[in-house]
């Protein structure tokens, strides 16, 4: 299988120059300040805990744009699953540029990978129940959309709309106003070629879409009894559209959901509400930084 | 006592531009655009569950860059502790704006109220051992820290450094380097007003980080135990620095440290591990968005 | 019918302030200089020639971020035909001020107007021969791809892709990498609701592209002959693709592509190679600038 | 004779990488996703009509921020004549690279070669009449200035201002005002060194212009003939002023204007209406992509 | 005769965009955060010591960016002599707001007035020896350009070159290489309408670029004996051009130069080592701040 | 002793390429375009007077972003003290490319330089009185102030706050609300361990401020005698807080001040009043460039 579409460069370099400017400017770092210029060391990041790595190619862009003396070299890549106390890259370089770079990049790092490794948590139990994907939704870190939609993809997980221009989602009000028949209609007349995606709330609604001829649809907030309905009388239509379970669901239970053999579920929780994963860096000579740190 | 700091608004417009664009464009809302343009219609943000909100300002900069002609009124401030199903704000204008707007608002508003409300929780914690005070690090969300620093001041919460550039943090490897005292004497002299904060992780360190005459002391991945013998220590000196705990505290042990009589307590996961707090727009007519939809 | 959706904000306001810093800076309108700055003139925005206007906000937005004190009042909106002589709106304000914005608001204004009246030619040409839409494509000039594909929207087209971050399209080197079978079923594990859109070149990569079960065939550089054909192949399938006719279709030739049954044919010269459409300012007094100046 | 100024690298550099985030944002490529990741190739940029090339370095800096991998090398450079079918280049690198930055370079590439081929033909053409220059104006693609003044010196023709900040214009508003001669003086007074161009309309104005000392006369809307009866009157000066014509000359009537004697002819439509030039860029194999994609 | 040109607005809104951010990011004004945010107070901005106003606008910008409800009302505008104590505005609106924008409002305000006074000392002295215009140079402030030349035009100078792009300057190098008549040659054949500006350290020089016809001379390090005499040499010729004189010329041999005749002065140290001139910010209350303060 | 800290890679980047846009737009080095463009030449950035060096990575920048190909050999670093005449660094590449970097590299170097031995002047004035430091404020060139802080540090000075996030400093606004000892309470209380800076105009004020417990102690305005009477009474405290002088104070009065045993005295006019250091670039042949010209 292919491995997944990593972030465009463009977002990582600009996310990489924010972070910077936003931890160094006006005085740049006032601490390193005080180590001489041209102590060389050795660092690494290390995983604490166990989980899957993303941002990687934040962590390279860091110190290239810090400090371009600075090697790195990884053990892993984006979507790795890493065992707690693995090395995931060595850096080599001038001391206070590994300080001065250590946070901007394992906030990128620990922020990227804990999606990811929640990602691939919901993905795991969603397996268990049965073989519906997960997805993210557009409820990310604002400023941070492509390096969190890449972080679900190194989880394992699928993306959901990339943004409002992505394709049609028809909800309460479309419908309100226009009946999804006719919603679905004048979604194709304006745009051929996109996705047509209807929320529905009840199995009645689930009928006029799957009629109107709707590419996927988004069951919302029914139980799994519900979503297992749908799933039936979907699939004795011409074409099966795509099924999406959404709102409220867990790792706890998302293995019933899977089981429905609904396609796919939706947890905007992997990319507004997962913790970041325990990354560190270990400067050589043992000393390690990390968790206690500001 | 004065209210909280708010964020930079330079700070704000560039948040919400970026989030802007990232859910634009090339194409803008494609759903939105079957809407009637001229459909005026009203909203509310609602929070779904209790919490402390932060990012006002954010959501109102959204409806202004977006479209001028939605109006807005807010019900609540920054720092407001709300009951679940309190409105926020009530928003008119365009329905199309009004959608096209939703995510970008809620995205920001959610996620530093999320901030907030658990910076308030650990704020009643550390209160309810004794009368440590709550800080952040600089773990934060690369792009957002303006935002996520005044979200936590929101909260109840104190700001530890803003970044690199405001204060001198000595940790390991500079007192590798030098000593404590060595290490303190040069912060001093190439940084004369610069608070400098010695990081201890022994009883001993505390010892030299005192008669160094270091401003503040951060307690490294200490016992409870142990940063009582520190505050003990540090009482009888002539000018009591300042006494931080850290290293994985959480809001279960925070009130065990806070009952220390340490000054303050950094809690990284404040910022980089805070789950959203559920807010949801709700269209007139009692249509609601929120949980379950992209 | 709803009106086309318009081009998104932050599109606006980017291309407006760049286009105003790229013209003024560093000295500003040296020639306006020699006015009185206090000298209120009135102007009109008139069209010369027949066609369709595009780009109205462009234009507000120019003389907002120049000079706030100058009003304008539209007798048109984005998407009317207008015939030659028409006048578009007016703008009162200081005439330095007027006169310093008229450049980059003609350049937009005539740019985007030039794209939707082109794209109302195709579309009017297509009609006369069936019912196929005209498509946009990716061609479009860097840096305006949000504007442009709003102005063929206004002009009565239908929006291709909005980038490559939009829909799956399969082309040449991944079918001869995995055949179009796989090719699609690995689109649609990576990206379960994307559009998955195959370029065929011929009669039989159409028929393998149908039974892969893809979203849209594009037919690329076949004869109306051949695409014809195409269409009664794909008129059996349980659910029709979107067919869509691509390759070197112009103005001549696209009234034969349309009467083939074909759903929508894309032109790349719709926004990489239309002429401006001739729009003048006129200010009062009947003093007229336009086609004769730098 | 030395070759042409190439356009700043700031402005090459700004336009790349507005044209790849917004080609690429939110999500990447999804479609080169599919492809191998390490699957290396070769491309060539082919032209397919004959045509003068400008814009390399935009081809060149595409790649270098997409992929420092990508190598790149050039059979040819801004200016050269080439005809259908040459291989303007040959980049090799990861196949999934080489097609995410196509369209960006594509684009890019074929419209400022569009604009110096259009240039060269307007060149050819007045050299045909007499010893004319060609010059382009203002009316630029907002944006894209820079680089498209730089293509028309590529295509042999020259750059009328840059911006309104480069030199004085007088046109009818300030003559109205103030008289040529005074118009004139006033320029001269305010910005000392700067060009003083006149805007003439009849062979009266002509005159006092040239009694009021302009460094240059735009001659506009004149038929041939008048425009050659300034050009005798002209003659006659102590310094000959240059001499402008201007206002809807065409490749089919630029010879008879250069015929005139005149010194340079500004057409507004090499840079707001010159059609693309077609370039493809063709996969090793054979595979080519082009005009029929999106 | 016309007020100078103001700067363009693009710029300004640049400037104090990234002087606020500059000044307030991460945290903001940590110190008005103890104020009541709904303290009103009125300030007033009043100069120390004599001199001339620039950035006025600038001023009005800072407030508008940081807090919409702060209202200014000026006394004076950019060119205005004013006696020390002279109040230049007032400002009312929430008191942290006032003082949260201070220091940017001075400095821009400061600095731009600083070299409108060095300026109008320039001319004054220059006008006491004769006619000469007093100019600035491109040697200024990185960033601060287009707001420091506009400066020098509210000074009464000049503006020479806005910046590389503007006009030709044929230095020693090319004149080395191709000697004075074909370098201006060279540069009439490449841009035609550009001023073609020679430097020459000789008399002979002066006499070799007259006869090439050149627009403009920078007699460059010349004492004011040979200025005189190239003043006399230029007299004679058919069109006189324009005389500039430059290098180490200071306030104190201004005089001496503008009695030669010579039509300009260009001084570098307008915008490059101007002192700031002395402006504070006096709240209501008679409280004062100024030059003793942060 | 450590080196002093260089102003952060992002600061250097972004100012760099705003001065060179600034420079070069919309046409690119008019001049410059008349050189062959293959013509190597090596040139040397010579210091015309003695001085203090700072600026080095920007001109390095400079060259860097304009043109890859030119090589930089650096003989001198920031902070080093060097006599007129000496090399300070030479270049190698593209004449073209040389002479286009020029203004910008000088510009910048300049500048910082300037600020640098205005800084290093006063820090020896100061130490032949005394051993108080020379602190720079926030009185900086909007735009540059990473940069000018750093020199500041270059020339042996040290930095005041960086800005306002930095620290407390209370002015009399403050204290007019609160009183001394209330304002540094509440400042303790919202922002524990910022350094507490107190204004003070009294000797009544130090007074109070001492009790407060406050860090630092800014002596407005107070005359030699006045802050060495300061500097007794702190002497008997507990801890003594650091004491700056501040307020007019300048190159002649600075060795008053340092004798009077206070610690700090800041100095605004070493950012904001700094004139360049004269500093050319000599082309290879002997040529030089220099003060005299645009």
């Amino acid at each position: 299988m292919s491995t997944p579409l990593p972030p465009p460069r463009t977002a990582v370099v600009d996310a990489v120059s924010r972070a910077l400017a936003e931890d160094l400017e006006p005085l740049g770092d006032v601490t390193s300040s005080l180590l001489p210029a041209d102590l060389v060391a050795t660092a690494r990041f290390v995983v604490r805990v166990d989980g899957v790595v993303a941002g990687c190619a934040c962590v390279t862009e860091t110190y290239a744009q810090l400090d371009p003396t600075v090697s790195i070299s990884w053990s892993v890549t984006d979507g790795d699953v890493v065992a707690a106390g693995t090395e995931l890259a060595a850096i080599t370089g001038p001391l206070p540029s590994l300080l001065t770079g250590e946070r901007t990049a394992l906030n990128l790092l620990g922020h990227l990978s804990g999606i990811a490794t929640a990602t691939a948590a919901h993905v795991a139990a969603a397996r268990a129940g049965g073989n519906a994907q997960v997805w993210d939704t557009r409820k990310t870190t604002p400023g941070l959309r492509a390096l969190e939609k890449a972080a679900v993809r190194a989880g394992g997980g699928r993306n959901h709309r990339g943004n409002l221009s992505d394709w049609i989602l028809l909800k309460d009000n479309h419908i309100a106003l226009y009946g999804i028949a006719d919603a679905v209609a004048r979604a194709r007349a304006m745009w051929p070629a996109k996705t047509v995606h209807v929320e529905c709330d009840t199995v009645a609604q689930v009928r006029e879409a799957l009629d109107a001829g709707a590419d996927a649809l988004l069951l919302d907030n029914m139980s799994p009894e519900k979503v297992r309905e749908c799933v039936a009388m979907v699939a004795t239509s011409a074409r099966r559209p795509l099924l999406e379970a959404s709102g409220g669901i867990t790792l706890d239970t998302i293995a019933d959901y899977s089981a429905t053999g609904v396609d796919c579920i939706s947890v905007g929780g992997l990319t507004n509400s997962s913790p970041v994963l325990d990354i560190g860096l270990d400067i050589e000579s043992g000393v390690e930084t990390g968790a206690g740190s500001d």
